[in-house]
């Protein structure tokens, strides 16, 4: 399988249109409560990274917060959008647009390229220089305002 | 600095008595939310590998699940349970007990050997052989357990 095939699952559309088995298997309300989760665990590392590269950089830090996000990036999330989680409630009402279901390509372009900054952020932050830290935060950065632009209902 | 050292800090209680740069930075109701969203994210993640393991093993599936949950282990989640966090609201009221605050030795050793065990079941599940998983598998849900029956609240 190749790299765009497989970012493409991981990606949700396919996932949500066959049903992975964790779809099958996981209620649709404890899929967008996981989902939700995942989103914090990230938000709360992408603001560690921020305090670091903004403020005195310590190199430990931000591979922990680095190597988290890249973990979750590369977790298969798009299992979390199985059927009957396009409307509904986990932690609160899902932010995820409709459309987010009916655009597959688009879904996996934005997917594969959210993970391959985050796996890049970690090879960086691995490094220790705190300015390709800095460059690599906003590549990563807006490859997740790119999907919430599309995809993410405002609050 | 030895090993243990290293797993006291991540363990909390260095983090809650002198307070880490993150735990300095960010809001008590924040680092509440962020780590009920990482136990969360955990849970998710031990759910798809007992689903891997009592049912049709998917090495790739339980790799993804494994990676996750070590990540977070290693993330340093003890600068999430910061000043100000020992009560509140995060997603819900916190489950933590107040003993967590007073038992820093205690703590750690259980944050040591849920980061061990984290590790190992990342290893295992890398060679991919399902009944060494299934067995690591049991391990792992023991040290989650053993820090839930001391310091997490029941329902």
């Amino acid at each position: 399988m190749n790299k765009f095939l497989k970012t493409l699952i991981a990606g949700a559309t396919l996932a949500a249109v066959a049903g992975t088995a964790s779809a099958q298997q996981f209620k649709p309300e404890d899929q967008i409560q996981w989902r939700q989760s995942a989103y914090q665990v990230m938000a709360w590392n992408m603001q560690r990274i921020k305090f670091n590269v903004e403020g005195q950089y310590n190199k430990d830090e931000v591979v922990k917060a680095a190597n988290t996000i890249a973990a979750i990036a590369n977790s298969g999330m798009g299992s979390l959008y199985g059927p009957g989680t396009d409307k509904g409630k986990g932690w609160h009402n899902t932010a995820v647009k409709p459309a987010f279901f009916t655009n597959g390509q688009k879904v996996g372009e934005l997917a594969m390229a959210f993970t391959k900054e985050a796996n890049e952020m970690s090879k960086v932050a691995a490094a220790g220089d705190a300015a390709a830290a800095k460059a690599q935060f906003g590549k990563l950065g807006q490859t997740c305002k790119a999907c919430h632009d599309d995809f993410k209902a405002k609050d």
